[in-house]
């Protein structure tokens, strides 16, 4: 008899989202004429960049003819990928990688997801609250938690809070932990580590033979001094740390779909008796075993971010969508609102005024201003009484966010 | 301390392919005037066909645009290529299916990795001897076998051996099993399963409360008529099977990689106290948890595949290598080989000559012609004794191949 993984039945339904829909549309039902504008969105409005249009047209072509056709690539992706992301990402920041220590796939999603798939099932994991919950659910999936408990947390995950009171800095566990999952800049409190916050993560793994998963994916939105880039600018992060890396939010690849990962052959795993084992063997067997690679036509206008022009116009997207957050921050802030993130990301994270919990404020909001963000309670128990806006938006639609939320809620 | 899954560690290396390079160049060192001839790929040689690329062309223009741009997708694909596939590859056999039953990836490779999650690991599964060795090693890693024994099995997997005896057609497995892959027409072997042939398999399955996972990677080359197209053309499927296609050989999209996977909500799995459960729902589950849809362009690439000038291209092309395939049949058979496979499927199986083993006769086919094919025991000890060629060659060095065969070749 076919048996199913019954850690899926463990899963909470993806309430989140569908809850959001289902009150905008019964709000829409009995205000047809209102005018939304969704902030809550984490995804792009831009379109690709010149340069990366014009080599996705010459990739197709090259496709076109046999001479120049590319059946199977290497399923860790084409060198040519692999070694601009080298020289420009990495080198740069003093941090030296060999080609096949990154993998090219397509999406940081996927790839965060499934690489705890080289990890044995017994290993604690460590999450922040709030928290993207791709991290989370795929280790209820490969049956790495408990159960769902009435407090809103897995059984068998350690936990750690993110709130006002510690500038959502997650504290280090008490308890040992052997994955720890960290978002930095982070979603969905727009917040981030500097380099000595991420120095002490850094040493406890290396103490407790722990592995941080490091997902960068909002990296390019950085803007200050003392964030690191990568976590591989901290001393001994080769040692304990993957990077996951993407073009989604850099150059707008959410609908074309590309990113990397960084898995330096430094960084050791155990195996039960106790030797040392590289991660970089097991997620490559991983990879070439269950993956065929990202389209070339796809990885050549990746590549294309990198020319000067490339670089270029993905900063001025990066730069538009940074002026929307400063307008949607200032604009919270000049009304009295306590408001965290926004800063190194292009997410704004705000405590509900008065109190009032997430949901509470994600329906006064709609029905004062017509506005869509994101309850913070729908990203884990300490998001409860935060609220998630997105600088994602156009110019015109983030200016008259604000222009409403100054004149028209009421605080 | 971070343990890694030891399961991993049971997988043997992938040594055929780097033992066939390795051979090559040892040849190619000592004979460095020998014009080579490759007839071992599976990878398409031939464009994509023009339709595709104009297509693939008008996808980038709209990402250049902000009216036209596609972030985020539907991580189980576009409803204008899901629509396709069912209207196109289903409906005109008389298999209906709801657009919410076919799920858009990145390639039968990952699909075919992937399933096996959504399973228990105490689940037993059965493969073929010869077999495509995806389907073994992502069970090997997730923990559902034993370990690798001397005469080259896996423990706790039933094989089901295919050979010249059985016409390549696997014997109903005399254990109970819960997971069945079958892959028509085959990968290696080029042979493939009548409509009674797997009516068995599909009354076998209801019987036993179990799944067929059904690879049809290559139904675009079937020729016969009692070969069908989907196993949902077998009365009863749609309650115990899921179906894998891929336009990587039937649209020459191995390195622009789309696939998909049809998982009818009829299809039953059972909790370990006797309920059913739906694969689609799990799998519906795991695709938006781990993946986040193909590429925009490629989508509108593969819906190009079914314009009427799609269906003709890519018919041709298809045409090309059956034709390929038809001269290396009847060449090999010229000199009285032993032949099989190569009417619906590119791939040709031949039994080497005097009970040669399959080393000793890429040895041989390699010195004496300097032809590269792919020795059958690397896909499986029942595949000791056989050999594989394959038909995606251009025609003039497939014809010179068979030139070489029938001259150079002592047997």
């Amino acid at each position: 008899m076919a048996l199913i993984n019954e850690n899926y039945l463990k899963l909470q339904g993806s309430y989140l989202f569908a809850e959001i829909a289902k009150r905008v549309a019964s709000f829409k039902n009995e205000n047809p004429n209102a005018n939304i504008i969704r902030l809550g969105i984490g995804d792009v409005t831009k379109p690709l960049a010149p340069a990366i249009i014009e080599e996705l047209h010459n990739a197709v072509d090259e496709m076109a003819s046999a001479e120049t056709f590319r059946g199977y690539g290497p399923e860790q992706g084409y060198k040519f990928l692999i070694q601009k992301i080298i020289d420009m990402d990495y080198n740069p920041l003093g941090v030296s990688l060999e080609d096949d220590e990154v993998f090219i796939s397509d999406g940081s999603k996927s790839d965060v997801g499934n690489f705890q798939e080289i990890f044995q099932t017994a290993n604690t994991v460590a999450i922040t609250d709030p928290v993207y919950p791709v991290y989370l659910d795929t280790n209820v999936m490969a049956g790495r938690t408990g159960y769902y408990k009435a407090d809103g947390h897995f059984d068998n995950v350690v936990y750690m809070e993110c709130n006002a009171e510690n500038q959502f800095k997650p504290d280090l566990p008490k308890e040992k932990v052997d994955l720890i999952y960290l978002c930095v800049p982070n979603n969905p409190t727009g917040t981030a580590l500097t380099r000595t916050d991420l120095k002490k993560w850094v040493d406890y793994a290396k103490e407790n033979q722990a592995i941080i998963l490091y997902d960068a994916a909002y990296e390019a939105y950085i803007q200050e001094e003392d964030i690191p880039h990568s976590i591989y600018e901290i001393e001994g992060a080769k040692d304990v740390a993957v990077e996951f890396r993407s073009f989604s939010k850099s150059a707008g690849f959410t609908g074309t779909r590309c990113a990397f990962t960084v898995v330096p052959k430094s960084v050791m795993a155990f195996t039960q008796d106790g030797k040392t084992y590289p991660l970089n063997a097991l997620w490559n067997r991983r990879q070439t075993t269950k993956f065929n690679g990202v389209p070339y036509i796809i990885q050549r206008g990746a590549a294309a971010v990198y020319s000067p022009e490339g670089q270029k116009q993905i900063r001025d997207i990066i730069a538009y969508y940074m002026a929307n957050a400063k307008i949607i921050t200032e604009g919270l802030q000049s009304i009295g609102l306590q408001v965290f993130g926004g800063v190194n990301a292009p997410y704004i994270w705000l405590k509900t005024p008065n109190g009032m919990d997430s949901w509470s404020f994600f329906d006064k909001l709609l029905s004062e201003t017509h506005i869509v963000g994101t309850p913070g309670a729908g990203f884990g128990p300490s998001g409860e009484g935060y609220f998630r806006l997105t600088a994602f938006g156009n110019r015109e639609s983030t200016e008259e966010a604000i222009v409403r939320i100054k004149t028209k809620l009421i605080i």
